[in-house]
């Protein structure tokens, strides 16, 4: 069991629906010292790679790239949700199922030279991280791999976007849980 | 004139309605070696205060607090704008003149032990930073202080802040701008 796995069975909570409330250390509140050490590894796992850009999604994607892009010494781009968008100038779109609609990024801020490490939070069904690819495909950039904290492996995901043949790292890879005692299985 | 003012002058972009556009290295792509250099000015201009967290909002905020939470080795904490809550249990809420509505805050993030540096990367008319301000007393925490990146004194949010008591310190503090010429005037 990893640094990540052990800090969210000790404070993260289950909730009905295959809900992990990781809010005392992840999103809302955020232990940078944890957050830092997740950067250091996921930089680890792709140090080989020539990362020109970290691509990452509002609000809760930026703390989690924040260390990843200062680990590669690049800059971090973070694609938007429609309802923030106040974005001049030409923009790629993808759509998202599920409760996002679009996302969004200024074209200026993707190229075809870029080698892009894309960084979430969390990876059930995968249709953001979906989006995500979708954006920097459509600006004729390389998906040079994907940076997840918390995947959970039981919504497959993660397992379609591997079968896409994209190199997919996920720190904590979650293979059951149960809201009712709590219980937490890594895969 | 500063490193910040420096760059704003370089690739921030005026545009009409008193708009400056930092896009580029701040907000939507963000220049991580920028952001530290923020992040350590700031903590230099508070060192000797007795920092226990960091507040700031969602989205842009939290870029430029991250830096700053670490160089304090406190937890960083954003406040929700209400569209985006997914929120368990108590929460504190405050109101927010002009766009953002409500904004909240989980009550189990903010003790009133917590000497609280609040972070945001735009101060105009301060409606937000008043929100924020808030949020801290209703937990009956304490404003230790304010750290904003660009502040437009022409809206006198700071000046309001200022006379209230807070301690504000703004990175870049900019007297004057005009989207015609672009030019712009630091005070």
């Amino acid at each position: 069991m990893n640094f990540l796995e052990e800090r969210i069975l000790r404070d993260g909570v289950v909730a009905p629906g295959n809900i992990l409330k990781v809010d005392s250390f992840l999103n809302h509140q955020m232990d940078i010292a944890l957050l830092r050490q997740m950067g250091q590894e996921f930089h680890r796992r792709f140090a080989d790679r020539p990362i020109t850009k970290v691509l990452t999604i509002e609000t809760s994607g930026i703390a989690i790239a924040y260390p990843v892009a200062e680990a590669f010494g690049v800059p971090l781009v973070y694609a938007r949700k429609n309802h923030s968008v106040n974005l001049e100038g030409e923009v790629y779109t993808a759509e998202v199922t599920g409760n996002h609609g679009e996302i969004v990024v200024a074209q200026k801020f993707l190229s075809p030279e870029d080698r892009v490490l894309i960084v979430d939070d969390i990876l059930a069904g995968g249709y953001t991280l979906q989006g995500l690819i979708s954006l920097v495909e459509a600006a004729d950039a390389t998906v040079e791999g994907i940076c997840i904290a918390i995947e959970k492996a039981f919504a497959e995901g993660g397992k379609r976007m591997r079968n896409l043949g994209y190199h997919l790292e996920s720190l904590a890879v979650i293979a059951s849980m149960d809201a009712v005692s709590g219980h937490i299985t890594f895969a």
